[in-house]
C-alpha cells in the first residue's frame, strides 16, 4: 500500500477543500455552523455593544416568523426552533462578549436515504458540494440547506435591536409569487404580518391562496419577488469604493439561498430609462433631519454607494425550490441517468419564508456599516 | 479660542469618517487611490503568482476598451492612460511580489469650479461624500468618478491573464440601452468588438446610433444592460455560506458606479416561472469535462454559491448618468434650491464603457476564487 | 426622564464597545465564545478541509493536557472538559463544513461575589474590561478568563491533526520557572509528558516541586519561561511583508493570557551578539530534504517571515498570576482604596497550564499558514 | 512540446505562489509596494479621516530620522528619499480618500551583480525567497530589503499625526548595543535625538561609537535592543481575544525585519519573579485622568490584551545584521558549497536605523486599534 509521511496513502483520497467562509461581517460579526441533519445549529455574534437587554425572546420572536409549518403554505417539517443563548449576556443586558447561540434540531427522521445518497438533484448544491468536497452529509442539504438561515435570522433579531436604537426600523413582504402580482397602488405595509405570505396587498391573498393549491396539487413550485425596506437611515453609512452599502447588500442578498436577482430602487426599469427621468431632484424642505427633501427615490437610498438618507429599498429574486414531484432527468454519482422525484414536504414558494431571511440579511449589513461609520466619523463632540 | 489637547478646536472641525474600503479581494487583492482631478491614480495588485510574462502592454489592451473618446458616443475627455509598471515584474516576468500601477491624470483642465462646488448635482455621490467628510475635492467626482475603474480594469487585465492559463475566459457586452433591445436569437459574440457600443447583435448597432445621436441632441442620457460571461470555469469554485461565488460577483457588480442591479443566470425571470420550468435536468454525457451535461443553465453557472461547470451568466442594470444638460432642481451646500444643468464632455450612456470595467469585475473575483479554492483542494495529487 | 428615538435614554448609558476580534486566522478560522461561569464555553472552526477522520478522542486527548485538578500543583477547580463536536463530521470524517465544538461548564460554584465585584484585582483585566465595556460578568475573569483558552486548545487539536499528515510535529515544554531553570545540556523532550510540570529536564522536577510548595505556602505564584518547537516544517510557509510567520507566530503567543514576551530562536540574545556568530552558514547536504543544511539555528527556522526548513523555536515568558494570598493595595469600583487578598484555588504557576496552550497556538497559526501557502504555490504539477 | 490549455507547459514552470500579505491594519491600512532596486517604492494609506492638515514635509520629517547616510556609522547609500503625496490631500487637508505615497529609487547602480546571483547569502531571505517563488529580483533583497521600511515610516507619520490629536506621542531609543548597554539610571529621553544612534544614554554614546568603530574594522556587525514607548493612550484600546492590543504590537514589531524578540513591559524578566513583585498595585489618585494610579507598570500598559492608561512600552531584540565582510560558509543556486563575503556599503547596526521603523510601527498599530475602539465605544453622547 502507497504511504505518505507513514500513512496510507488512501487516507488523503477525500482530502479537498473545506467549506470555508461561514462568517459575515467586519465590526459585527455572525459565524454559523450546523447542519440541516445533524444534532444542531449554532452562531457566533461577535461584535454586540455592551449594554443592551436582550434575552431569548428578543430573538425568538422573530424566529417565529421564519419557522416552517405555519400555515399550510410552507413546509411541514416540525422544528420548534427554541433558540439558547450560551453567552455574552449577564443579568439580561448582553455584556459586548461574543453571543453564542444553539438550536437543537428535532426533526431529523430517521428515514430511509439512500435514494438521494447517490443521486444529484437538479438545482440543488449536491453536485457542486460533492464534486468541490469529494463527500457531503446525503441526509439532506446539509450546509447548503436552508436550515441554516435560521441563524440568520437569530444574528440580525441581535442586529435589528441595535439599529432600532438608532432609529433605523427594517421590514420586507413578498411583492410577487410566480405570474401573480401585488399591485404597487395597493401596497400596505401593516398587511404584511396579516396573512402567512407576508403580502402588503390584502386583495393578492386569494390569489397566491388558490396559485399555491395548485402547485401543491401539480407538486410543482413557484419563484417570489421580495422587497426589504430600511427607514431611518441617516445620511453617510457606506464605504467607497469596494466597500459600497449597495455592494454588501447585493452580496448578502445573493447569498440567501435561491436568490438569482438583486436590484436597489429602480433597479433594473432604470436601465431602461433616461437621465432626466431618473435622477432624484432635490429641494429644500425644513422639516427635514438634513434640510433637503428628494423628490423621488430611484436611486433606493444610496447614491455612491453611501445612503443618502431615503428609504433603502431593495428587491430579490428568489427561483422556484426544485424540489418538486414532477419527475426530472439527473445523474447518479456514479454517473447513470435516473429520472427524480422529491417526495415529502417541501416549501411550494421558498420565497415566503426568505423574507425574515431577507429582514435579517438587511440587518447584518446595515449594522456592520453603522459601526463602520461611527468609527471614525466626527471624531470630536462638535462636528456635527 | 476653545483648544483640544493644546491645539485649536477648529481644527477638528471636519474631521470626519474617512474614505476607507479601497481593496477588493482575499488572496488577490487589488488596492487603488487617486481622484479624477488629481495628479494620478494608481493601484496595487498583491498576490499575483511569480514566474507569469507580464508587461505593460498587457494591461493597456484592456485600458484601450474602456478609454474614453474613443467614438463620438463616449465623453471627449482626453486621457491617453499609459499605465506603468512600478514594481512586481522583473526580467519580463513576475516576481510574486505586489505590482504597483501608475496612471498619470492628463486632462485636469484649469477651468472654473465655483459652480459645482457649491451645489450637489442630483443622483451624484456630491451629497453623501459631503455629508459623509465633510469636504470634497469638488474638481469633479473625486474618489467617486468613474475614473476609479481605470484601475479595476488594470488589475482585472492582470487577473485575466491568470484565469486564461487556467482555461477560463471572460467576455462582455451590452444586451440592451434604454429602451432599444438586442435580440437574443442574433447574439454573436464575436460582434461584439466590431462596434462602439459592444453590442453582441449587430442589427442593433444602427437602432444604438439613432438613440444616442437624439439622447446627446435632447442634452439627455440612457441606461443600459449588460451581460457578462465567464468560460471555461471548472465545478467547485465559491466557498459557501457567505463567501459564495454568486454572493461575491453580485457584491463586485453592484460596486460598479451606476449599477442599480445585478442578476445570475435567469435572474429576475427565474421568479415569475415554475420549478419544472428551472431546475436545470442533468443527463450523462462522456463528452464532458464531468462526464454531465446540463439541459439549461438557468442557475448561470452557480449552484449553491459554486460554480456547477456551466457558464457563468451575470447581468448587470445601468443607471442613465444624472449628468444632463436638461434641467434639474437641486440644493446648493448652504441649502438654497437652485437650478442645475450640467455643461460639457459626458457620457449619453455610460453603460457602454461599463463594459469593460464589468468583465474586469469578473475577473478579480474569479481569481480571488480560484486561490481560495485552490488553497485547501485535493491536498493531495491522487485526489481528482 | 429624557427620551432618544421613543426610548428612555438611561437604556443607552452603559453602552460601550463591545468585545470583538473572537476570531483567529485566514483560512483556518477559529472563532471561540463563552465566559469562566457561564453555562458553556465553544468554538467554530471554519476550514478544516474534509475527509479527515475526527472524532471527540483526537480533541479530548489535548484538552486533558490542560485540564485544571490533575496534579496539586494546579488550581483544584473540578472541570471534566468533555467537548462535543456539534457539526462538520458525518460518518467519522470531517465534510469540510464549520466544525461547532462545546464544553458545557460544570463548576460555577454559587457563591458569593460581592467582595471581587466592586473591587478591581491588582494585574487582572477587570480594570480595563470595567473601563471600556461599562460592565463585566464579576464572577470571575468572564472572557479575560484562561478558561478561554481550552477552546484554542480544541481548535488547535484539529489544526494539529491537518498538520500531522503534512509531516509536521508541535511540542512544547517549559524551560523556567521563577529563578529555577532548567539545563539545555541535560534537554530530553521524552521526558516532557512524564512530569506534571512539561519539564524536559528531569532533574529539574524536584526542584520546581520545592518551589511551588514554597509558592503554595507563602501565598505566592511564579511566572515561567515555555519554549515550543515545531518539526518538519518545509521551506517556504510564510507570507512577506505585514504577514509573516515569525509575525503572525509573535502575535498568537503574545495573545495568550499571561504572556509578556516572545523570542524566536535565539531571540534576545542575538542582540547581545556579532554578525560573525548569529549569520547560520549553510553546506550542500545531499542527505537533506532540500540539499542544504544549516550549520546552526539561531533564526529558530524563520528568515525573511518564511520557514526555512529547520525547526521552528518559539519561547515565552509568562508572567507569575496575580491571584495570590498576600496582600495588595487595589481601588474599588467606587474609587475608595482597598487591600485585596485573593482566596481560593488557583494555579501557583500558570506557566505550566500554558504549554499546551502555547502548543494551540502554535498549529493554529501554522496550519493557517500552509494553506495560504498552498493557495498559489506550485500552480502547475511540474514545479518542484 | 508539452501544452497545457494550449500553451506550451514550460511557462507554468515558475508559478508558484506570491509574496501576499503587504497590508497592515483593519480600519487604518497601509498597503505597500516596491523592490529595493526596481524603480520606485510607494504605498497606500486607507482610512486616514478628512480634514487633517497634511503635506509631505509631515512625512519627510520622519523619513529624514531612518534615512541611509546620515552618519558614518551607518550605510552610504545615497537615498534622498522624497516622498511625494499622489493623492489624498486637497487644499492642503486630508479628504479621507486613501493617500498614495511614492519614493523613487535613486541609488539603483548598474553593477555586477552575478556573484550574488547565484549564491544565498547566510542569515539573509534569499535561500527561502527563491525556495517559495522560484526567482527573485537578485539585484539585492528586493521585497524582503529593509528599503520597504521606509513605506512604514511613510504611513505611520500619518498615523503618528492622527494620534498626536488624541494626545498619544510615541518615542523610540536604543538601549543596547550588542554588548554595550545604556544605564537605565540615566536615561533622558530628551537625549534621543542629539546622538546619532538614539541612544537616551549620552554616556552611552562614546562607547558605542567605540563598538562599531571597531566592528566596521572587523567586518563584522552587532545586534541592539530597542525600546518604544507610547505616552497619553487612554484606558481601553485593544480587543481581547485575539484582537488584543499587546498581540498586535507584538505581531508588528516582529514583522520588523531582522527582529528576533519582543517583550511587554517587564517582558521575560517577569517571568523570574513573583506574583507578589510584579502586581501592578492601585491606588486612588485624583489628580490621575482615570482617579487611579499604578504603583509599578510592570505590565506595560496593558493588561487582558488593552490598554490601562499607562505608558505602553515595547522591547525588541534586533539581529546583528549577516552582511558582514568575513568570509561564511554558503551554497550557491545549483547546490555547490562556497564562501561568501559581504561587498560595499552596509549597516553595522542595523537596530539603529530600526528605531524609527519601530516608531512606525507602534504608531500604525495604535491608530488601527483607536479606530476600533472607536467604532463602538459609548454609542450615545451621556456615555463617558
Amino acid at each position: 500500500m502507497p504511504m505518505l509521511a507513514g500513512i496510507p496513502a488512501s487516507v488523503f483520497l477525500f482530502w479537498r477543500m473545506p467549506v470555508s467562509g461561514n462568517s459575515l461581517g467586519t465590526l459585527f460579526r455572525l459565524t454559523t455552523f450546523g447542519e440541516s441533519h445533524g444534532p444542531a445549529i449554532g452562531g457566533v455574534v461577535d461584535g454586540c455593544p455592551p449594554g443592551m437587554d436582550l434575552d431569548e425572546s428578543d430573538i425568538q420572536k422573530d424566529l417565529e416568523r421564519r419557522r416552517p409549518g405555519q400555515s399550510r403554505f410552507t413546509t411541514q417539517r416540525r422544528e420548534s426552533d427554541r433558540v439558547k443563548i450560551l453567552s455574552g449576556v449577564f443579568e439580561g443586558k448582553t455584556t459586548g462578549t461574543p453571543i453564542g447561540l444553539l438550536i437543537e434540531n428535532e426533526d431529523q427522521k430517521s428515514r430511509d436515504y439512500t435514494e438521494i445518497q447517490e443521486v444529484f438533484r437538479p438545482g440543488h448544491a449536491d453536485w457542486t458540494y460533492l464534486k468541490k468536497y469529494g463527500r457531503r452529509d446525503y441526509r439532506g442539504g446539509g450546509r447548503a440547506s436552508a436550515r441554516e438561515t435560521a441563524m440568520r435570522v437569530a444574528g440580525g433579531a441581535i442586529a435589528r435591536k441595535i439599529l432600532r436604537y438608532q432609529g433605523v426600523e427594517i421590514q420586507g413582504c413578498l411583492i410577487a409569487m410566480g405570474p401573480e402580482q401585488t399591485d404597487p397602488g395597493k401596497r400596505d405595509w401593516s398587511q404584511v404580518d396579516k396573512n402567512p405570505f407576508f403580502s402588503p396587498d390584502s386583495d393578492a391573498v386569494a390569489r397566491f391562496e388558490v396559485l399555491l393549491d395548485r402547485c401543491r396539487s401539480a407538486g410543482d413550485s413557484v419563484g417570489a419577488v421580495l422587497e426589504v425596506v430600511a427607514r431611518g437611515v441617516p445620511v453617510g453609512w457606506g464605504d467607497p469604493v469596494y466597500g459600497r452599502l449597495d455592494a454588501d447588500l447585493a452580496g448578502g442578498m445573493m447569498g440567501i439561498n435561491a436568490v438569482k436577482g438583486v436590484e436597489i430602487g429602480t433597479g433594473f426599469a432604470s436601465a431602461g430609462g433616461y437621465g432626466s427621468q431618473m435622477a432624484d431632484e432635490m429641494v429644500p424642505d425644513a422639516g427635514q433631519r438634513d434640510g433637503v427633501r428628494f423628490l423621488s427615490n430611484h436611486s433606493g437610498g444610496i447614491l455612491g454607494g453611501i445612503s443618502n438618507g431615503n428609504e433603502i429599498v431593495v428587491r430579490l429574486a428568489v427561483k422556484p425550490t426544485p424540489s418538486i414531484h414532477k419527475p426530472l432527468q439527473t445523474v447518479t454519482t456514479s454517473g447513470q441517468g435516473q429520472i427524480i422525484q422529491t417526495r415529502g414536504r417541501h416549501d411550494p414558494c421558498v420565497g415566503i419564508r426568505a423574507v425574515p431571511v431577507a429582514e435579517a440579511m438587511m440587518a447584518l449589513i446595515l449594522v456592520d456599516h453603522f459601526f463602520r461609520h461611527r468609527s471614525r466619523h466626527a471624531l470630536f463632540p462638535k462636528v456635527d
